[in-house]
């Protein structure tokens, strides 16, 4: 066989060496053993083949007379690809803390802990489609940036090209300059588009094209102009202009006709009013993509920019939505049992402080807990009045739960299980949820999980119009930005349901790592946008 | 069984009422029939039911006598669920422009050509995730937000939070209060971590805990009570400055040690330089997610956002890519033409102007022809030189194909075959592409699709340091910048490889859809962030 990786250990004896090769498809790796007659395997001898390095070894799989691997490579030949000082060369064998390897991104996948982390996470993912195909939900691509707002979920970046000019060339990267053949073939559409135009003008007078196919012609043409004539001039910005003032209207505030989006534009907090529009479309739809928040927590439990996942239901309640977040929890939970063992036993050895595949196991076999707000608070209440259990803060009916009131009603009234809490006060819950008959609570809910806290929050939609309008006007929004949001519930309105899952929590979970800037590749929070 | 869905049409009769039903699943629909005598029938007497109404039929299933559909529901009752008024819902029967529908990006979902262009776009999706985990790859995310630029390969889009203030509470949305419970949940936080450090000096007197645990602690704390601070005040934005001036240095230029990401912060035009991290790492990975070009190009090829599948391969050459591309299209291809029967035959029948299901049975069927750069070049000018094809533009040996060239090779030259040209000059391609041994071309290469021209476009990496650092040289960009990427050059190169598909680009190729604009759920453009 043929083992391609890098180097994790090289022990060099006088006759033999034992080479450790990982190439990041199992924590693992593989031991290769060379002796002196392995065909280039002087490169030994020489000490070129270090911590870090790259190789080709060649050879047969034996039984391993070591008891720390089942099986290894006696090695045929060994080639070095590329060398890695090992003067130089960060990651040494000594194991590094995690907050080290932040600022090594580009070397941190190197490593046993984010190797696996990793892995896991792909398996997550791919357990996410597996999951929401094969119960025949539609995945949908909701866009990143935005003129709407879903119910300010959270503080918003700004997208924009009107600072480009702002700063001189020092601050932005310069553009490259458009290449030869870029403008060349910018004016080859042109001249294509000007070709059509003239057809068009020939068949109009034929009686066979009419003025509108025309005018729409003229138009392409002159953009296509417009298009050519930037790219050939070296300094004009695509939309922006080139002064190094932000364009103002006469009162003095931004002129966003000028940006690029002709209005202030956002990267988007949430996915779900979209994915609503195609659950009334499509039915059972759901989302997996990036979502942003520009709010400055520098904690290990928030990033700036994280994947969700957002499945939408129709013609579907609460407890539709509660059936279907329990399912594909479990159904995550056992694909990453059956696919991720070796790593697993990895993280519940060095990482997690609990015993993590036996906590996994349990949430794949047994039903999770259901209770109403209200109960959640009674349980809260009597045991702080009893003296059970001692909160740092008080909870009262209409207060939202703190986190050591989750973790008391998972670990120790449901002895670690699962919890869905429904029904919340609708003073602390946002307009789109549906309200239920009480008047007081709607018909919302939230996963809670030993050790990571909310795991998911959902909702039963608001599907009637009258009551949405007045929820909407209650909490201070405008109606007409939610123009095509109330034309959902105007125009063959269905009950419909979903929830949301921060993807880095759920890997969180899965794997019991702390922070959540050691399951995300490459992670960006307040000061930090690197790699 | 139970219907539920949307109303596309409805023939009332005296008797009798045929209801045509679409849930989204599929092209056709189930056409219901609907006696005086099911429960609920009156709301077809009442005239409720309209087209795009949403309802709810109980009924059996029956062969159906007319020769249109082979089954349809004998409806035992009729449920009315949400009317659409049909003197204002846009959507009739009659067929309307696919730019009439752009404009209600909220409704398209709802007709024939939409859904059955998002139907073939999930399961392509499907298919590119089913085919790189079937081979081995690792799906990694790479980021949205960057500091760095890939090799300028188009405008970037600024994000940013030094614009929230600069224009007073009118344009930007204004932020939601945070609430109390948000509020409260951030004291506690802080006063847990106020806990644990008290804790953690207590152990350090002891000699448990080490001065930096301490530290660490203590910074923690300091953030924790900076975010409680910020949400309990009800004016400051997050990492924006309160007044309505974009903040600058004394120099004049914009102060981004001010912004959220503490320097100039873009979209990202590509995923490929982190997806060679991982690479380097992990081996086979792919990326697929959204990226932005901030071009101001109106036309029917372009987006300001789209998604990208961005494969690449450890250990491998230009050859493996290529025979990895090729594979991942034959598997899409024969993907839809498995599960997107129906759909197909639709935009056979109506949208694409050639035999869609034959074109794509020949794709998955045959091998895709290759040929270098210089080849191609030698069959344009051949053609044009013996007159059998009047080309527009010239070409010669150096400049970029034009598209009409291309066309030439895949429709003409290799009679509508997919062909992969390779080996391009190294001055019409990005600096990091390996440079092969003339010195004169790269290891470039681009797939050419019979009706969309180029498909993807692809490379092996330049592995070696010199040569790359020589190439960045030359091309005028700065070492600095690049800092991470010669690393991976550093420490255990490897040959690599990749590609990039803009995945709305396969949308079109499988569907025959002229406009990009029609096979994304939400299209962004110049001037349009709806929705």
């Amino acid at each position: 066989m043929q083992l391609r990786g890098w180097v994790r250990t090289v022990r060099a004896q006088k006759d033999v060496s034992f080479v450790e090769v990982n190439d990041g498809s199992s924590l693992s790796g593989i031991q290769a053993v060379v002796t002196s007659d392995a065909e280039g395997a002087s490169v030994l001898a020489n000490g070129d083949i270090t911590t870090g390095a790259s190789v080709v070894i060649e050879g047969d799989v034996v039984e391993s007379p070591g008891g720390k691997q089942k099986v290894e490579v006696k090695a045929t030949s060994v080639r070095l690809v590329g060398s890695a000082d090992a003067s130089t060369f960060p990651l040494q064998k000594k194991r590094h803390t995690l907050e080290f390897l932040r600022g090594i991104a580009h070397l941190r996948p190197r490593t046993n802990t984010i190797g696996a982390v990793m892995r896991v996470r792909n398996q997550l993912a791919y357990a996410t489609h597996t999951f929401f195909q094969s119960h025949d939900f539609t995945y949908v691509n909701t866009p990143i940036v935005t003129a709407s707002d879903c119910e300010g979920a959270g503080e918003q970046f700004q997208v924009t090209t009107l600072l480009n000019g702002a700063d001189g060339a020092a601050a932005a990267p310069a553009p490259a300059p458009a290449s030869t053949a870029e403008v060349a073939a910018a004016a080859a559409a042109a001249a294509e588009q000007g070709a059509a135009v003239k057809a068009l003008k020939e068949k109009k007078k034929a009686g066979e094209a009419t003025k509108e196919e025309v005018d729409e012609a003229v138009k392409t043409l002159l953009e296509l102009k417009a298009t050519a004539e930037a790219l050939a001039s070296p300094v004009a910005a695509a939309g922006a202009p080139a002064s190094r003032e932000v364009p103002r209207n006469k009162d003095g505030s931004v002129d966003y006709a000028q940006d690029f989006f002709s209005k202030p534009s956002y990267l988007t907090v949430s996915g779900q009013l979209n994915a609503e529009i195609y659950a009334c479309a499509m039915r059972d739809v759901y989302t997996f993509g990036p979502t942003f928040r520009a709010e400055n927590s520098n904690t290990s439990r928030h990033l700036a920019e994280f994947w969700m996942v957002e499945p939408e239901l129709a013609f579907a309640d609460l407890q539709d939505d509660m059936d279907c977040a329990e399912a594909y929890l479990k159904h995550c939970v056992a694909h990453v049992l059956e696919h991720c063992d070796e790593d697993l036993a990895f993280f519940e050895k060095n990482i997690s402080k609990d015993n993590l595949r036996e906590r996994l196991r349990s949430v794949a076999a047994q039903d999770f807990a259901r209770i109403t707000y209200t109960e959640a608070v009674e349980h809260v209440v009597a045991a702080a009045e009893s003296g059970a259990k001692k909160f740092e803060f008080p909870v009262e009916w209409g207060a939202d739960l703190q986190s050591e009131h989750e973790r008391y009603l998972t670990e120790v009234v449901f002895e670690n299980r699962p919890v869905i809490v429904r029904d919340y006060p609708k003073g602390i819950k946002a307009f789109y949820m549906r309200e239920n008959d009480d008047g007081k609570t709607v018909a919302a809910m939230d996963m809670l999980v030993p050790g990571v806290g909310e795991l998911m929050g959902g909702s039963q939609r608001e599907e009637r119009l009258d009551v949405l309008e007045r929820r909407i006007e209650e909490v201070g929004l405008e109606k007409e930005t939610y123009w095509w949001y109330l034309d959902l519930r105007r125009y063959g309105s269905v009950p419909h349901a979903g929830f949301g899952l921060g993807f880095e929590r759920l890997v969180q979970y899965c794997t019991g790592v702390e922070n959540i800037r050691d399951v995300i590749p490459f992670p960006r929070f307040p000061g930090s946008a690197e790699f």
